[in-house]
């Protein structure tokens, strides 16, 4: 094993995460599926903050990490919000849940095809994510109609073109 | 719009089946999922076929086109199966249904960060995602454990290098 690798265990370890925040939905567990979330979420700073530190950074480790993000901070939340909650407006909990994940694809394949330095352009997808699997989690103590309205805002977040500092 | 954006509309048709696919899993409507990845697989040929008629291919098409691969023909058919079958056989079933979402991430990012022409390397995750869909809609009629075998194979020639010709 080279040590250029090792940031890619992260980034595998983040997309096991989402897929299995995926079964636990199936499973009716939404609220593990949400910690799920929020794990691949700490997966994915690590596997960064270890690329810069072993100064390793690779093409394949990109792709890899969109590939993951999209599952573990689009499908897996939408999926989630609708299976606990989307689904009692029907068609339009459902497009709602579609539409996140589309937004998200959009962002990371521009984030993907533009070079640039400083700020992000728009909302990262893992921030959107997380905040949803957030919701989902307390969504108990709150008036349901703050997952769709989230959901809604974050979608456009992250097609938008504000500009997000890095951190 | 442009002319440009046509296959991407597409690519965003796939992953919009490829999410619908796990909506369906949610509802135990596993023959209609599986039926969805196929769709998904007419319109993953379709971006490519107009992107080639119209002469027109960009990075961010190429990015969308992996990350909607990755949930139609990798993440959904691994969670119908999963929730079909796969989750009778305990950690071992969860195994096989994440050991298909992980190896085709690493098909899909290994392509995109390797430049070739002729062949490509290992089995096309949407070749695989198409076989699993077609032994969910047939299981009925062939042994159980063809599905977790041949989830297996699939996997295992995802990131393999044999040469498979371009259709």
């Amino acid at each position: 094993m080279k040590g250029k690798h090792i940031p890619n265990l992260f980034t595998l370890g983040n997309l096991l995460l989402g897929v299995f925040a995926l079964v636990l939905a199936l499973n009716e567990e939404y609220g593990r599926g949400a910690i799920m979330i929020l794990l691949a979420g700490v997966m994915d700073y690590l596997d960064g903050k270890v690329a810069r530190k072993l100064q390793v950074s690779s093409d394949f480790g990109k792709e890899l990490d969109s590939l993951a993000d999209l599952v573990s901070f689009g499908v897996a939340p939408a999926i989630l919000a609708y299976a606990l909650k989307l689904s009692d407006w029907g068609y339009l909990g459902l497009a709602i849940a579609l539409g996140f994940v589309m937004c998200g694809a959009l962002r990371l394949a521009r984030f993907n095809a533009t070079t640039f330095s400083g700020n992000f352009m728009g909302v990262p997808i893992t921030a959107a994510g997380g905040i949803v699997a957030i919701v989902i989690i307390y969504l108990g103590n709150i008036p349901d109609l703050v997952l769709p309205m989230i959901m809604m805002l974050l979608s456009w977040l992250m097609i938008s073109k504000i500009k997000v500092p890095k951190f």
